[in-house]
């Protein structure tokens, strides 16, 4: 199901690698180069050192094949599965010589992209099948956001919106520079297409009855307690069940299932993009032939 | 002193500080743009909401002054200083419209550099004094690798090679594409220009003695046990003062101090660009001023 | 106020103004360089030559700014105000080779988006205060979309969607591919982000009815009579007063208002981006100062 | 013929057309991602709603082949033909994903590029024969210069100059900067190569005797009555009967015979590319296969 | 008088000079960072170490400028101007960091376009005030045809065509492609614009017969003596004086004098930008200022 | 063995050669385009018209493939071989459009390279085996080093550094920056890499004296005579052995010997690339093909 998600630009894609491998090739991969005969070929083997849940093969591939369109790549694993330590992932074929260019880059974003599925899907765990969504928010790596916003999905978690241009998210500083909430709904409101959302973030029960009346479509929770959310929950719904509640402030897998009791309908959390451990992912070749 | 190791090639990080703004901004900050008239000036604050070394405060202002030039940014404290929860790091007046549109990019990388160079002091408090030089990896975020190597200087740390192009580091898959320690570093030697380095990671004692017969300028002790690098030290030293030794693999703050007292020069440690912990920094709008 | 929606990415608009103005100069204007002396300067008048509403005034100064960010551009009138034949709209004065070198590009534009503007002026005035919204659809002309819906705006209309990434909308082609309203609803709704919205085209009242079951938020009627129209909202609104309904088809300025009475929300017209008259605007030196 | 005439540059127009894909994709198609699964594939016909000449077949190819190199395009109609509504074009067969991905692009600019051969191709009929050259002008849509200046030879006429680079166009305000057509003729052959023509605009018959006098290549005779046009080209061919004899200013398809009849050799028409009915195609799914 | 002919776009120039810059200076001048501290400031003077012709100094001060636009740059000599050994043509004031970080590339383009310059003036003087036009080919540098070309103009010497696309140059490999000369200037004629001229290439006289027949505007005597080209001026001349005759191949200092006594009105010689020998210039800093 | 030195980023190379061809086809080769029919095939062989050594050929081949990735392209010669005039170097087979496009780019970088490789291997002939090594420096054509340093090691020579980014070398303006060789070594050893060697300009004895006190990797002995280049080599070697010893300056085919003779281990000469002789080489179209 994951694999239907592949909300990825390729072709924005292909060029973004090929800037990253330039950063680290540079002016040549001067060892590769000078210790090992150009014409060398060999399979390669991926295996994960640690468990986690896999995500990014697709873009590993990509890695490869953009270093060499006829390394020949084969996943032995999908994204969305889980894999023990010691899984062999995948295995790559041909130039020795673009095997060990591409591998820096391949296994730091294979690496990355399964810590942050596999952080989402402990999370997605903690919620026991509770009709609640986990999301994403935009605390993303610089230049990694549609690959980390995927890897939420492969771990099970939906994704809040992409950037500042697919939905209005007011604010604290947009409530300041509006002069209220009801100010900034009504003038985003008259403006943006009928075809998009308005969020409004609400530290009190006043602010949750303010966007209310002036008409959120989504209304967010900062940082309240499980019983000031619980009262929010229940005057949303009563009177606007089509207003979506999201809740967010400093979740962890503690707290995230009695959050989630209070009625919600989306958690979302940060730090699934920007405090994830990377899983250690590495690559071996074993074998040489002729040349 | 920090300051002085700024290697960081200006236009490029401009061209790259445009693409990330330009992945968040998309076709425009809608809910800037909808609810805060256009022509309101402010000051924004930005305070940290957690302890530690700052790092990356130029980096936000180019982001300020990339999305608009006339914006005012006043800096508090500067690169390498430690700073605590609640410190006021700097402040930035100007258009309301244009301080919203760089705030998550500006945030995003000053919580990231200043997350690795807190790290990277923890590492360097954790030596005591010990005349073993720090030093980060190629285990860079892809994109990060110039800002994440300042980042580690900032903390007190030092810079390995930056890529592929400036050091040849022979490793198992070169040792195994050469067919010998001794073939690499020979084949190598002949054809990289004489103001390269060769570095050879060694995994046992008599690894450590082909490469330092081989004529390796650095040697890297892979995950070896302290007396096992204690004795390769010895060895080396006695004979070729001159090759530096490095150490490397599962290097933590409980085991670092140990190792460095082994006699190695350089310890190198992955974990301070792959896995650090961003520090909490937030931005706040105070004031508005006429339009 | 349309001052205030002016939803443009300034850093890619002037990357896009360079390469069009690339695509005019090439390698030089040949002319100008080889016959004005080099250090002439003048005062250039921008006129129209036709009445219109205006839009564009800012990106007409953005080229000239480009070509020469010492020329002194002055506007006399401002984006959204209507203009008769002979008005004087502004005057540009420097250097007489970046003016003529400019000349072209910032003419070229500002006909167009205020050929769109004055189109769009003409739409929503034959609304005549109907509570209906006019807006765009994405039949722009490619390189130019965000320029055209911004003049849409200039014109008193708003926008649709701005691309493919931040909003859905069920056609005919997908309705095939998932099988039917229903199933492309659901799978939409339960993979989007909770923040997106989704539209449906119906051609039929039978479609109307699965859209609105399915849970659209927006149901598209397609080339419905007016009478057919008039029950599609009634149906609609009867029990989803949320729901929006959007008209589309064949609009023209006679039978727009026919249209709108039928109760709908939104008219959407795709020929105010693809079919206009651009707006007869041009440029003329009148005095040389100088050298 | 027309397709000996292509000179347009694959490899840029690729960059192009990668760009002008991302203005619509952005972050990615979400409709088309969540709605239909990700297998699929089917046919898709191209088919024209409207009568006219058709051009762009190998541009709305290459769209679908930049989205997708496996998408299997069969053109039945070839750039120049005249069909009729209801003509099938083109077949796609593929992904479906990546149809409707390229659907938008590929049609918008099939539908402009046969808008301008089908309006060249009634100016050249109005012509019947007349030993008369109508080209187009600089009056394009920005960054589709190329692409336009193909369609008006696709459409039966020829090309002025492609920009500011290939010939010399000497126009009123090049005259005001250069003090005179004498002085600015003999500066512009000075230093022009001798490869390059040198145009002189006339707006009288004093003017036409100067640029003659001077030595220009090529005289236009802007907005002139068509007996002063005649008495021009009598001039004219008198003296100089290889200089080219250019005519332009409100032509229209009523008046072009007229004009064309005073003797002139090259018509211009800036309405060829500015103001022109993009022809109605659109794109239908007709079967799906296996996934 | 070099000066009004710099047909550069500047705003490519910039981008290829950040893109030079980048290839030299890469993650960083790991030199200049580490050895010079951050703040101290300099005055660096250029100067020549060899006799030529001066061309490129506002290039030098663009590499300078778009290092830091806050260095100043004072030229004391101008393009064209005949410089002795010793001559101090320049003094450049600023950060020590960006003058040095600056110097290789900007020396490297003013040592080359002076180059270029005092080779043509060579061959400019040479011809004695014969009325023969020296001009250059596209055998330019890959990257520097603008500069070479205007370093062309700056010696004395004009321009031939710019590249592929702005005049037609029937060669060998043409006519073989047509059939003949007759067909490939009738099919050039019928195809391009009239706004461009048509050159032919011609080995012997019976080709210049048919290329005069067939209407060529220019005709190339390519690699004759200068008996034949004698008559071949001749023959032309008589019959088309407007003809432009021009003589290509082996032409050096000690032929080209009688060859330009033929009566030919234009010399190519390609060796003006593929093999001419780089004026010695340097930078040296000599005072550093406070910090 | 050159082959395997190839130390060419490809992806990069493509994006550069994308580029050069755009300089010269601009918006398209109109001659081709013009008097060539569009689809005739034919085989086109390249060939020496002067002797010298090959360097260039998968470049050559690069260009047409970038033009046309179907060409066939076929070498009967490799980089690295001497080639007498009239030797045919390869055979291309396709389009004649697309070979007479690649052409002109494909044959100016052949040309240039093989220059360079030719001149290389005239110094290094003269050096007649003695244990010397010769390298380039950083005065390379600009956009060129790659291409430039790679036919330096085709040609027998090695290179020196690539950029400013992958050694230190103190020079003459550096010393005066940090006020001293010794201030200049320390501060550069205590922040640069330990990867990274520190190369040291010097111009007198006492100078190489000071280098090699304060521990530099390698002295460079600028500009100075045989007799004290020789004591210098015996300074060094004699306390330090693995100190390398480099020398510069006005090194010419004459004096090269001599100067190896006095026991330095590397002779570096900007000329190699600053001040070559491009070798002739041509193409030619023989044989027509169907259509």
């Amino acid at each position: 199901m994951s694999e239907q998600l592949s909300i990825i630009n390729d072709i924005e894609l292909r060029k973004q690698i090929s800037a990253w491998l330039a950063e680290d090739v540079g002016s040549g991969d001067i060892t590769t180069l000078t210790t090992i005969p150009k014409n060398i070929a060999s399979k390669a083997v991926i295996h994960a050192k640690e468990a986690g849940v896999l995500a990014g093969i697709k873009i590993a591939e990509l890695v490869f094949h953009t270093v060499d369109p006829t390394l020949v790549f084969t996943a032995f694993k999908k994204d969305g599965e889980q894999v023990a330590a010691g899984t062999i992932i995948a295995e790559v074929e041909g130039s020795v010589h673009h095997l060990l260019t591409g591998e820096r880059l391949a296994l730091n974003l294979l690496q990355r992209m399964s810590g942050v599925a596999t952080k989402t899907k402990m999370f997605v765990d903690a919620l026991q099948g509770l009709p609640v969504r986990l999301v994403d928010t935009r605390k993303t790596t610089p230049g990694h956001r549609a690959l980390e916003k995927y890897a939420v999905r492969v771990g099970g978690g939906a994704n809040h919106r992409f950037g500042l241009y697919d939905a209005v998210m007011i604010k604290d500083n947009h409530i300041k520079g509006a002069g209220s909430i009801t100010a900034a709904v009504q003038s985003a409101r008259a403006n943006i297409p009928h075809t998009m959302k308005i969020e409004v973030e609400a530290e009190t029960l006043d602010q949750v009855q303010e966007a209310l009346a002036a008409g959120a479509d989504i209304i967010m929770l900062d940082n309240m307690s499980n019983i000031t959310m619980t009262e929010a929950v229940r005057v949303i719904k009563q009177t606007s069940p089509h207003v979506i509640v999201e809740a967010s402030g400093g979740v962890t897998l503690e707290t995230i299932y009695d959050m989630a009791k209070t009625g919600i309908d989306v958690i979302s959390v940060g730090s699934l993009t920007y405090s994830f451990h990377s899983i250690d992912i590495s690559l071996d070749l074993f074998e040489k032939k002729g040349g």
